[in-house]
């Protein structure tokens, strides 16, 4: 599955220079993801972790609360007209008792490569209730100094932005700020789908102590995911959106952006922030 | 519909001092596209141009390629429970004799906010096929300096991105340079269908002697996009996806990346470039 990268042939202009050269490009492929054998969802992402992105992304619907919820994960064969295996197709089959969610019966869906709450048929429906406990409303406890080293880490670790540039990244981190896992992906909400879906293998959710740090904006919909996994710190390099601080807010969601260097804005939850949150009143 | 950003109080920490402020955010707010009274698709969008960002998803989608092929579109009123308008649902009504697609019958979909490709049952029905009649396959013809020159311009014509740091934006210049139309969104997609949609409503389709720039980077679902308006030519600041890349090529698009100062790659259809691939070979 090592397709996180592909080669392509490219004109480069350079300072009135031109020549051809091979070029690193981020693979992009469709996914669709199935759930007990029914086309549930399409995903534009990059190959890769693709079973942790299947599982991740029923948590974020709501169908997956923990491991033993799923009975099987496997690339269906048979996904092209000749009967081969594409490894595009993923099948989460559900352990016996749990409930079919009505999703696999009335969607037919196809998200794009920055899109993972696909499917609903109403405004209503856009939000999902998490099934997770909740945390405790003061932990992870936060320090201006603690996420100030986040983006660093985060840069640190990842393998292939540097080389295409053509990257999003998610990364878990402690709540004393060591790295726990980190995923790439052409869309921002695989890479969390993909962090998730490992972490319910590996039976950590929720993920109440985790922080969960996010090159480029925080939309709604990766606040959405974060609240679904239990998580209760989101960190974004970039903006968030006026619904994605209103639903941090109601989530009781500490939600971080604009995070470089030692300059930050916390649009919700500061009171995670201790000390900064009692210098500010 | 002035709603393109909102208000919010944000704790701002800056090398140690902190203190909370009026911070501006890009409003990030759910849009249903209906057809002929039928739910299609949810998109995550900026609220203004919703009427063309509702055509222009049908352009998209390969519903609409004229005018003349949209009866109506209204705000539907009763969106709410208590019956009141949330002018977050938007009607189009083809005109009589207008085939109504399959996709109203079979789909229910939500698109995030930077998905405008949603609601494909099958891996095979990702790709749409254009109802644009083909263009010139040389036109608009391309030198470096013309397109080093549009990053600025964009730039220029953006509205909001310096207030909220959050939108993406898309633009169409003419071959010579002129910028025609620029429009913003939390959506590089929503930025693309809005401009499509005006397009349409202009009578100015096929778009085949204009070229798209967008900020960010470049994927399947834009490329898609821009192929479904007429659109030969697409540039990026950023990179490209190996898909978009694949699509471009086989649907005769130049694609243009990281298109920064003077330096730029030609990913796809470098034949526009006439001086710069001879000069290559």
């Amino acid at each position: 599955m090592g397709r996180v990268t592909e080669r392509r042939r490219v004109l480069r202009i350079r300072n009135g220079a031109t020549g051809y050269r091979a070029d690193t490009l981020v693979a992009e492929e469709p996914m669709e993801i199935r759930l007990n054998g029914r086309p549930l969802a399409i995903t534009m992402r990059t190959p890769g972790d693709d079973f942790a992105l299947a599982t991740g992304f029923l948590v974020s619907e709501g169908v997956l609360a923990s491991a033993d919820e799923v009975a099987n994960v496997v690339y269906c064969a048979g996904a092209t007209a000749d009967g081969g295996n594409t490894y595009n197709v993923v099948d989460v089959t559900l352990a016996p008792g749990v409930p079919l969610p009505d999703i696999a019966l009335e969607r037919n869906v196809y998200t794009s490569s920055s899109c993972g709450l696909c499917g609903k048929a109403s405004l209503d429906a856009v939000r999902t209730a998490t099934r997770m406990p909740p945390g405790d409303p003061l932990a992870p406890r936060l320090t201006p100094e603690l996420l100030a080293a986040l983006p660093d880490r985060l840069r640190a670790a990842q393998e292939v932005f540097d080389r295409t540039g053509g990257l999003h990244a998610a990364a878990l981190f402690t709540g004393d700020g060591d790295l726990v896992d980190v995923r790439e992906d052409v869309g921002r909400h695989n890479a969390v789908d993909k962090l998730v879906g490992r972490a319910l293998t590996e039976g950590r959710l929720p993920l109440h102590d985790l922080i969960l740090m996010v090159s480029g904006r925080a939309s709604f919909e990766l606040v959405q995911k974060a609240v679904m996994a239990g998580i209760q710190v989101l960190a974004a390099v970039s903006a968030p959106s006026s619904l994605a601080v209103d639903l941090a807010a109601e989530s009781g969601l500490t939600l971080v952006g604009f995070l470089r260097g030692d300059s930050m804005n916390v649009y919700a939850g500061a009171d995670r922030f201790a000390r900064a949150a009692e210098q500010a009143h």
